[in-house]
């Protein structure tokens, strides 16, 4: 089994350590291309950003599908998901979505615990997007933003343990998403002294992209595809792939 | 008052016959900026294609908001339009949006009705976004797409006239909003033989847009603006203004 | 164009508060005719008085409607307005529905504040009355009740300052809402040191009532409006209207 | 056991009906006082004369209320209800929110079988009004309205069976109210030949007064009861009780 | 008329206490049998625990549904209670479900005040079960569960009086439940030192049994009752009845 | 990998033709034990009947965690899943759950087609339970019942093809989910000719109990497990675990 793994954001370390945790759960058997953006923002953190990154999500895929039986959106707020749905025939997982379908299934309520509260609104309409928001108990933050989002995993350790806390006692979470690329790994590495059940969505979303590509679905006849159309000024192979050349 | 009408379609035609219904509802005191994308699609009728409709809209705010009051992109599903209020000081205002908004001040529920049942699915999403799906009775359109979207204003009058009695008199509905922009100005030719009070997107746009311009509301202090960012592979204006410059 | 401003109060300094921020905002070009009620409430503050004042409204509207190119009915309950809708055939503006459908347009999520806690409920149910409670953070509203009404706007004018910081910063709103009839004319002067971008209902309502009057909107075939029907013990332009007389 | 029933339409001939049906169920422990409107409308229809109608229930109830251990509102659409929750100090009991109330406790969702087309939409969204509406599958009704009510139940008795059929089997509801004054006392004579569990909303507002009663619930520490207030040119009884004196 | 009072808990003394006030709400005209569980728990405190519970709610009342004309399941989750009405046919309530349909009649929202956290999410969800969630103002009890539940009504007076008033106050609840079997009874005693009307559930199910079963509902063409089916394993009466032998 | 299939049926038949399907997804690596319920009903159709099997699946859980990594509740109304997952520490997948949550990865809006009219509620309820019904476009179903379960994926091939297309075509569904455990393993059968992408649902289940398997979640901390509690009448193995014994 193949996957693509698509960061959309341009910091290279951020798609290592993505890679690195999508590999560990994925096993030897299945081979993970790592992609990271050439264009758009070192780190997205806002519904604009996500805009754009969202349509060099779609050119990324576009020129690397052939290698892949499922993608994964790399990036918390899944940018370019539901574009990327209509417009391509295997499996597309987002990052936030996975994370978030995967915590209903290990537990009733759910929670996002991140590391700062810029991102705090933009996760939450992440979840609102997926449908789940009735079983969603809400983020839990610090109260200001990182200096640098490099280390929180470490500098905020305690804290992130402490939001997690708060997240099942007060909020009544039984399972808790560390939200944020910066977070990858960090689950296993906390999960003893941290209450609840504790969600890495990289790895929910590589386990969710290894899911839906084992049930081999049929995209044949699937609903309402974009027709084919021309198109002006976007990459040769987005390009050519709206207009229904490689369909 | 200067507004700057935004066709996030390539089609010039289409942008003429929007500022043209544009102007006849804002008078001679109002200056409308009408502008057509140089890079998409011919005619946005997905959401793959409003991903990237979306990011280019923001490059042509980018490059012209020192001429506006207020902006108003001028296409049903509001390509941007979350994105552009994130990033601009001053209102934007959707057609699909403003058209829902201004439905229901006009009744207690509100249908689409539309030239083609390709973009259904997508009106009713951006109904959906808008928060007021409770007071909406769905979308109706024609059982086939139209083998061209320059005429069907007038090829279909009789059908949408149909369809708008199916949505008032079936479903219920006070308000029918006419949905795309190739039945801007339809409203007014048909408003005496279609059940249901009309409402024509451009022109809810247009008086929105004035409207919250008249406001004249101050988004100094406004919370969460997207902090200072570089970027790669942006337009110039963009890329400025997203890096803070003329902020 | 021509305006009809009603307060269902009684109380006349405050019609005249109210029609001068609308004048501020309608311009020269709009004449507004502000009618205080003769019957009911110095001050509605409950559903009840909402009950009776509702019925008021429709008197006032039935004896006025031949003036009006739209109806602002000016108490942010909005009492009557469902029943004038269903009466009249023209656009009826609510001051409380003209906030949330501007604040709707202007941001994403938007809060109420307000300067007594015995609104703060009778608030949150005109906002769930509009539909779009999905995207309201609630009221903020001082603990306690004030001694008078009369000078709230001057008296209370840092502590509902701090109101809208909570509300944007705690609550995550991006527009804030200064409601209630005393605050009106409140927002600009507080603009500058209040965070979130601030809505003046009455402003709200001037400014819909002229956007939807400039749609022109056509009553003619609209949806089920009440049979004629005859009536006893009401105000004779009321009864004569109920009656159909005048349609 | 006292119960006040307020028919607020001007038909005595409709008290008595509703009335026979209350008695019937109530048994002779129970006296019922049984008023007829004074002011207002043969039979209300719509919104906009239930919005006039509930303010002389509020004026009907404060001229009876020392006569009373519970009020019920004898109009389907429930005109003043919550309006008179707030202001009386006894229980008060709507004849569609006591159908429906009843309704979900019979079965797990239920419809709306009434005799014409005009009362489908304020029934619909008196249901709404109680916050049941998941659990209601919506109104089922002839396609035109009857020449008159006053015979309908006779009159349209096959035609209801039939739509009760629809409610069930198509609709998938369990219990079937039937809704509207003219149909009070149906229920029992169509129950073998009807599919589905049937509600008649006067019997149940009866059981709901008489079980609210019952409970001899303390009104006396009541969370935010309307202060006390001068008023104009409303009944004695009411501008007394308004103003406090009476509590 | 016979009420059958359905302990699933085996603890006669909390049945006894349950009896003891639904007889004196239903007076002497009504025979109330009350039964305890002799399988499952000593009390109920967990959806698993329900579970199964629910199961043995359908076995005692599948032994003894001929001597009565309607059922109550008298624990505060409900055990069993849409399986029971899918099966039986004859009123079925729950002390949840007919404390939360109550509450909903005498006030506009209500909310639970228990004595442990351990029963807070499970309640709260109950309540979703009911539909009427929108007028939940939410769960208020103790940060600590007690050491027994035997003398909660008495030990924790003082603190349920106190979370009664951050109901009211704090939440906006207009009417409080008292949630659980062992503050049966205590809501007249402290009625008047505290704040909001308040709802005994087991009084308020006897009074709703009562009501339901006064209105004579006819079970006979209800809508997709199960069909007649074996079982292994189950107890005779219920296997019986499931086998279609009784109905 | 261990997994334990527990189909809460009686029938073993069915419990073979799942576990094929089952194996089949897990490839070789993946060891599941299937199991066939000894007590309840040959084929649960009904939520009573689930009710009892929910028990019946705790007790098979409790005599068989020690062999496995994941749980999957084999019978599409997921009964005893809420419980199943408050009780014991590691994944437990319902039927249900698994294919609306991998169906709503797969696309934007699903639909079940199932081969009865009986099954159509409770499917429906499934969903609800999911809080993904704001994406769900219902069930379609033939209009009468099969004379056996047995065959139907063969007999009714044809007839579940056209409801699939009504799916897709009338109600706008991306993914069709072919409820029911004997239409396992025919969506591969029938995909080529089927429109909508088709999801098998214990082939989904398969597939998200390795995916949450693989994530290795730790259940050391989670928030409110149910206390040790003595019980009457339970089968030995989940009296010893609801005691606490082997937690």
């Amino acid at each position: 089994m193949r996957l693509l793994l698509i960061n959309p954001n341009m910091t290279q370390t951020m798609t290592d350590s993505l890679a690195q945790v999508a590999r560990s759960v994925a096993g030897p058997e299945v081979a993970i291309t790592a992609l990271t953006a050439s264009k758009g923002f070192p780190y997205i953190a806002s519904r604009a950003e996500a805009q754009i990154a969202g349509g060099i999500v779609l050119e990324m895929i576009a020129a690397h599908q052939q290698e892949a039986d499922a993608v994964i959106i790399a990036a918390f707020g899944d940018p370019g998901l539901i574009a990327a749905r209509e417009l391509f025939d295997l499996p597309v997982i987002g990052m936030a979505e996975a994370a978030v379908m995967s915590a209903a299934m290990l537990g009733e309520r759910f929670a996002i615990v991140t590391f700062s509260p810029h991102m705090a609104r933009w996760y939450a309409d992440s979840v609102r997007l997926t449908g789940l928001n009735s079983r969603f108990t809400g983020v839990r933050c610090p109260d200001t933003p990182p200096n640098s989002v490099a280390n929180v995993a470490t500098e905020l350790r305690n804290e992130l343990i402490a939001l997690a806390a708060k997240a099942t006692d007060t909020d009544g979470a039984d399972v808790v998403i560390l939200g944020g690329a910066p977070l990858a790994g960090l689950a296993p590495q906390i999960a003893d002294s941290t209450s609840g059940i504790l969600v890495d969505p990289i790895a929910a979303a590589t386990a969710q992209a290894i899911a839906l590509a084992s049930l081999k679905p049929c995209f044949r006849n699937r609903n309402a595809p974009p027709a084919a159309k021309t198109s002006t000024g976007l990459e040769p192979e987005l390009t050519a792939h709206i207009a229904g050349e490689n369909r």
